[in-house]
């Protein structure tokens, strides 16, 4: 059986969900530890480590006399390079990976889709549309398009919640790679407002990105919009091939 | 001697980089083939030919019986990878690249600055800022840090308005490669969009990156603030290294 929690520890998880869930919004003074300390039933000792590991983690900051107030996030750094792994690139920075799809269906592939994935005009596609959070903080929201003669299989699977990465491996692909990204600026429309919890209006950053397999052929087309004041897309030295050429 | 450009191309020339300027705004009417045959002093067939190849050129669209209109400008897809070049991009993509240098100085390194490229705390940097353009249009506010002690020429060439690459090879530096690129989304300050003739509140990609010599050494830090609305960051195949592993 699992330890349960200490008290501070689930204290300090509610608060950090809250923040997340914009509930305390950044620069907001959070209520003082008494009143803390009333809203958990525990006493102020308890409070006052679950807010030092807040603070620990950058998500608070105390000023003297003042209070404690929440800090602006940190973006997370969302690794673009060869491979680019939506589930590994949050784990590395210690952020709990999910998604929700929002919509899988199997459509004719549009200009731009057939182009990206060298199919005929109008060739069947699968489509998923989705949320990518983390934590609990949506982070972008994306559309991926397959090839549906190639692989029959994989809408379902999708659609079922595995990853792109699980989903392709089940078929076949051992592999696929980064081939192209363009990334763009935008501005959030009601509808992305409302899936990515931010106000329309809000910044965007849209990445368009081309994966192929170890042949070459594209195999993923993606776009992926960005809240642009939770990610930065970091691309490594790595990426670029060695540093001497 | 030149040969002198046909009329028609002048009168091209001339409505392109209006259209660049903003006078002529997108989505808007340009004056009728008469109106503008009588504006050049020319005949109506030199308009045409005009307005042809400003269309071949995707900056007008016309409408039957409605008119010619300004369409919204193609985004300049600025190639980020492990040579990344101001001037060879925007060359590439048939656009004339320029620099105008608006403060150039000896200053004392920021934590930041020092951090990127590996110096001490306030080391000496030289800083450049300035404003890139593609043809008449800025396109980015650009920020370069370079350690004052390794290149005590640099600042008066690159102030003098040499390029980055120009500058750096008269002393000695035959490459540098990219090492790592972040990218992440702004709002325009007041004093940002005068000199990107946008209007606060537009959209900014900012790119950090930090370029190396072929030792691997930091060798420049360059913030660049670029105009969403005009310009696509593009990473390409090439540059993640091969595709196959």
């Amino acid at each position: 059986m699992e330890k349960p929690k200490p008290l501070w520890q689930a204290i300090c998880d509610t608060l950090r969900a809250e923040i997340a869930r914009g509930h305390w919004r950044t620069g907001s003074r959070l209520p003082t530890e008494a009143e803390l300390a009333q809203r958990f039933d525990v006493n102020r000792h308890t409070v006052r480590r679950a807010m030092a590991a807040l603070a620990e983690a950058g998500l608070v900051q105390s000023r003297r006399g003042a209070g404690v107030f929440v800090r602006a996030p940190a973006r997370l750094p969302y690794h673009i390079g060869k491979r680019t792994r939506f589930h590994q690139n949050l784990l590395t920075s210690g952020r709990a990976p999910s998604r929700r799809i929002l919509h899988a269906a199997i459509a004719r592939a549009t200009e731009a889709e057939a182009e990206a994935l060298a199919l005929p005009p109008a060739a069947p596609v699968h489509t998923v549309e989705g949320v990518s959070l983390a934590d609990v903080q949506p982070i972008s929201l994306f559309r991926s398009v397959f090839c549906a003669t190639r692989f029959p299989q994989l809408g379902a699977a999708l659609a079922a919640g595995q990853s792109v990465t699980a989903a392709l491996k089940a078929l076949g692909v051992r592999d696929y790679t980064r081939k192209s990204t363009r990334i763009s600026g935008h501005i959030a429309d009601v509808l992305q407002a409302r899936h990515l919890d931010i106000a329309p209006g809000d910044m965007l950053l849209l990445s368009e990105a081309i994966n192929v397999d170890t042949d070459g052929h594209p195999l993923e087309f993606g776009q992926t919009h960005f809240v642009a004041a939770r990610v930065d897309l970091v691309l490594d030295g790595a990426d670029f091939g060695p540093v001497v050429a």
